[in-house]
């Protein structure tokens, strides 16, 4: 294979990783909700630890578990963002944190 | 579903995430290989641009555009590292590159 092959390769993989992070995002948005229900915070470390123990877990290289802690602290940056969002719509509206993709 | 229910989900997910991000890595390796045979450099700005494009293209929400693009500029820094560490572990001997799982 070629540069042009893998990078092929590497833009169909990114669009499967692209769906799984929005899948993500939406479990986080359910999750941010009952959390609502409940008044559990947003933030909770503990959770974190298990996400990163879940990723170390899987990870069977060639990266080091660091890089891969490493994109996991972005994606639950993001992921605690849209949370806080989903909480500050609901208290402005029902509908606000509901209207899918925005640019 | 409750929370621990989507939590389960969320785990199931980044299972899978891990999977494409270390065979993303793995296509990285390749590319950081062919680079070194050719003499094209690891960074290459047009191709990131070419990456965020594709991202973007596939992005279907909840996430904004601008939030996968912070996950990926993570992603990315991420792999530039390993392409550098396989060109550097090429100059030092063949085999120090290719070893696996780091931890």
């Amino acid at each position: 294979m070629d540069i042009a092959d893998w990078r092929k390769k590497i833009d169909e993989i990114d669009r499967q990783i692209v769906a799984l992070i929005s899948q993500r995002a939406e479990a986080a948005q359910a999750i941010g909700k009952l959390k609502k229900s409940t008044n559990l915070p947003v933030y909770e470390p503990n959770r974190e630890r298990i996400i990163f123990d879940n990723v170390r877990a899987a990870n069977k290289g060639p990266l080091p578990d660091i890089e891969l802690v490493h994109i996991y602290e972005r994606i639950i940056d993001v992921m605690r963002a849209l949370q806080q969002d989903e909480l500050a719509s609901q208290r402005s509206g029902p509908s606000a944190g509901e209207t899918g993709k925005k640019s």
